[in-house]
């Protein structure tokens, strides 16, 4: 089984990291395709860079040359997965819907602790549209960026560890997902400075993805997320054109 | 005053329906510049153009070279409002949502009535994301598509005007808003089937984006729509390199 | 354009500044005529004070000698404003429910700051009721009576203040409602200690009169709103019988 | 114990049938008096007259002369509950929330069948405001008024007890709360044809006003329903006004 | 009229202590019999002990030898009801909601106070599933146990004070439930430092069961709570197989 | 990796189906083990019913001599899942839950289809529990028993096709959830009927519940599903005594 994994900014350490997760828990036999997009912002931190995104993400999969079983889009509050859901025939899953969903089986119920500020609404209107808040307790950020988290990780850790504490002791959280990655010891001191179990998304959307396909399950394609109608397309792909010119 | 408003696709035809819509409801001196993005479908029936939409409307608005006071985006259910609203500084409406609030001072509940069925989902969510789905009675489509409301017009209104009286007899809406546009006769003829006001998204978001700029009111730029952050953006704006390719 | 605002208590001081507040931002040609009701409280800070009003200003408008194109009842979290549509075939607008949809268009969440903490559940009713709470952050009491507003007008500011700034801090408001008027420096020091947008009521009320009158809008009647079915009344107009006994 | 139950109309045989309701379902030594208001229509059936009645049930409650211990509104969907509880210290008790309260414990969801189809909207309000929404099946309206139900009986019932049987039936409602009263037999059909409970709102209301004085439980005073501030008031009460001039 | 109050635990002074508080409320006439079930723990603070006590309680109700005309579950937060609905034909009423559904008619808003943390979702959870949460301001706990309230009353009785007033001042709470019992002066000091009506859902559900047999209303059986079709049932009932063992 | 699959009553056909089914779509390397409780009803269809087969299971699993990874419990819509969490380390997964959540990553909404019209309340109240219904389609019953589905098996496939049908035409339900089991063409023929992706919940729950071994992830035992405070227990293991009876 082959599953493309794509980030949603142009950061390639990101992005191996990323796939590095997802291999790590996939199971024998699925090979993790990691994709990089070729065009938008280094970091997503707001709706413009996400829905820029959200078109970079689709264009680096359709123009992906190989035959593929699942798609991973691997941003944290991210536009676009309806998008690719019309545009492809096999399951697309999204980081932030497979890390809720997943945690919902694991506690009462489930906090999400990002970066910035800024990304706690995106998030917010992400898990909505995704039925996922009624077990939501809250969405808390760290208040420091994706650059802090590598110039200053201790700090930022620090402060990460700190949320989620909050979201445990006032929230009454269960479990935290952590909407933001790149730290391999974050998990860890999340979990023991809380008690609480940690999902992480790209390895939740792994087992979710690998799930659909074993069940020979994919998008409906009956109305919302038909493939789009014949029409008049124009800058389409993307960067096909920025590419070549 | 000077508003721009953008329509979704790249039908000129449309966008010029648009910009005379309107400037009949427009103060006197008020400047309506209606405009065509540079690349993207040439009708929106999907998230997957909606998205490509959602950019290429940013696109054509951050290069349009003179001063402006307000910003419309003038597609149904369509994505891309927040990114605007990160972007400018001037306020910026939508007209999915300038039409329901506009219907929720006239009934106790509001319907909308679209033409694809598909386009429903689209709808919802983005009313949903705005908190005005607590009056809505429904979003009813009528099955024929935007080509068929040209092609075919007499049938198309037919099935619009029986999907609104529906919504007012079964649905209880007591206002409808017109999720489709175009004709000079269809809401003249929704109104007699079914006697209740009907609200044009149009119409009602100029009112809403003159009012706001006359109050001195914009964007809040404290969280969720402060500009971007500053970082390396690659093939932005997209039409610039598609354009000079 | 002839366009009624009716205060909702009986001190005239305050009526006169709701109209100097609603000329403001009148368009030019728009006549604006408030109006103080001739029986009631002369301040409105619970339920029964504000049903008396919602009879009292009905009294009022259906007494009015002229032809007159929109009413305006400028009381925050009053009730009334359902009977005002049954009575009337011109538009009627409530200057909470135009308060909350003018700051939808403004921010991800809102709040509202009033003065007395009674008043907050009246507030949070009518938002209910009117299908806008889904993006209301919060509505905060200063704690202090429309009458501390007028003695003691530092530290009424000040309290005001207080609370705006948590709503943003706290709730996470990025848009503010100032449920309580009166006082020009008000909006002004609560916009500088938060600096996001400042909604007053009264003005966002009269943009949307406006509006709706341009576009030939008014309250449907197939339903909830239809007129008063005939019937035998007695007492009614209230006032005519108070006033010539 | 003494309890007053209030008609909300000024149709005296309508008074008269309500108190014969309460006393068929009051202990033993409870005294209920029935009162009709000194003004307002002779029956509500939209927004003005319950606004009306509001405050003609107030001003008939404050001005009994002989002590009491609670207070019934016997209007079905009728505005002014709140304000009678900032008046009073005793309990005040609706009886459309009475109903419903009664009817959430004898099934997993409940309807309320009424008589017109304008009183749907009140109805679904008080409701909502009381928070008794959640497993509410649906509120249905035969389609004849009150009037009706008294010049044509067979036909008002015929067409009750249809809307009933659709609420069981399509809506899976398992109890029909009554939302008009005067017909003894009324309740026995609407039984027979459903075979699910009947509930009828006097009698609810009834039971759960002497269980409130016996638990010596009455309206808490501290925020809401506190007593009105001290203040200038005109024209209250309205009825002494009106009847002595 | 003759009414079963069952303890949910099998600690027999915690059901003498419910009995008599039943007593205290019930009208003369009433036969308040208490049960203690045959099986289960000694105290309920968890789902698995509730849901062996839903059966526990079943259980004992369904071999009691005489007729009866109604049975209340004096568990707060515990499972079961249903069940029991669906196995009896008189009415069957919940403490947990028989003491929300009377603190709706008290107040603006309620908060639930109780013992144990733990404790707190489950009650959420049934008043999440019995439709009376819009209301609800908060459940909160005082973090000790029922043996603490029994072993060190004076400390155990100060926490609930205590987190009754943050509820009153905080969480805007107009009304307390006490999500405990088996204490006289509880109720009294709570209800003296917050000036709160305060609940207790045995003397409801007490007031509540008698109205329902007074009405002659009974469940509903034509869906959710019919009576179990015809099936080879094992091991039931359980304890008559634990005993004669 | 052990997963212990337990059937919720007591017949072992049924048993045998589920864990033919579990196995179709486990890993290599699962070791599934079907169970049938040693007491109960041999269906499940109401609350009673259900409550009894949540100790019957608790009561199979906690007896099972060997170690393992995963529970499962394998109703639809039966009580019981949060008492195994706390009684045991290891996840818990519900097959009606892993359903509802495998169904959102394939479509905007999903309904549930099931047999009998009385289940569908209690699925209803597990998803409403489960933070699942913002996405429900609806849930459908053909009417036809368990029974029926074996001895009239034509017959009854076809009323499950059928509101399946109306499922995806009327509620707009782009995924079906078969909340029933035991024939192999249903799931083809409800999928071939309505042309969306059937989800089987044990498979879902197969799959879901090795993800979650995968990732090391368990119950959180912070708060709701900590483990059952020492206390003392009468009659439990409830079969451990019926048994050596």
């Amino acid at each position: 089984m082959r599953i493309l994994i794509v980030n949603v900014n142009t950061t390639a350490s990101m992005t191996k990291a990323i796939g590095d997760s997802a291999r790590a828990v996939a199971s024998p036999g699925t090979d993790i395709i990691e994709l990089t997009p070729d065009f938008g912002a280094d970091s997503c931190e707001g709706n413009f860079e996400s829905y820029l995104a959200a078109m970079a993400v689709m264009d680096k999969v359709i123009r992906y040359p190989e035959p593929f079983d699942a798609v991973i889009q691997a941003g944290y509050g991210e536009h676009g997965r309806e998008g690719l859901q019309e545009l492809l025939d096999v399951p697309v899953v999204d980081i932030t819907e497979a890390a809720a969903s997943t945690a919902q089986f694991l506690g009462h119920k489930y906090s999400v602790v990002t970066t910035l500020d800024r990304a706690v609404p995106l998030i917010e209107d992400r898990l909505k549209l995704a039925g996922l808040t009624d077990r939501l307790a809250s969405v808390r950020a760290s208040g420091l960026g994706v650059l802090e988290l590598e110039s200053d990780p201790q700090r930022a850790v620090a402060a990460i560890v700190e949320q989620s504490r909050i979201a445990v002791e006032q929230d009454k959280a269960e479990v935290i997902c952590l909407g933001c990655g790149g730290m391999a010891e974050l998990e860890e001191q999340v979990r023991t400075a809380t008690g609480v179990p940690i999902v992480d998304g790209v390895r939740a959307a792994v087992t979710i993805a690998e799930s659909l396909v074993r069940m020979g399950l994919s998008t409906s394609k009956v109305r919302t997320y038909a493939p789009p109608r014949p029409k008049v397309l124009s800058g389409w792909p993307i960067s096909a054109e920025l590419i070549t010119k």
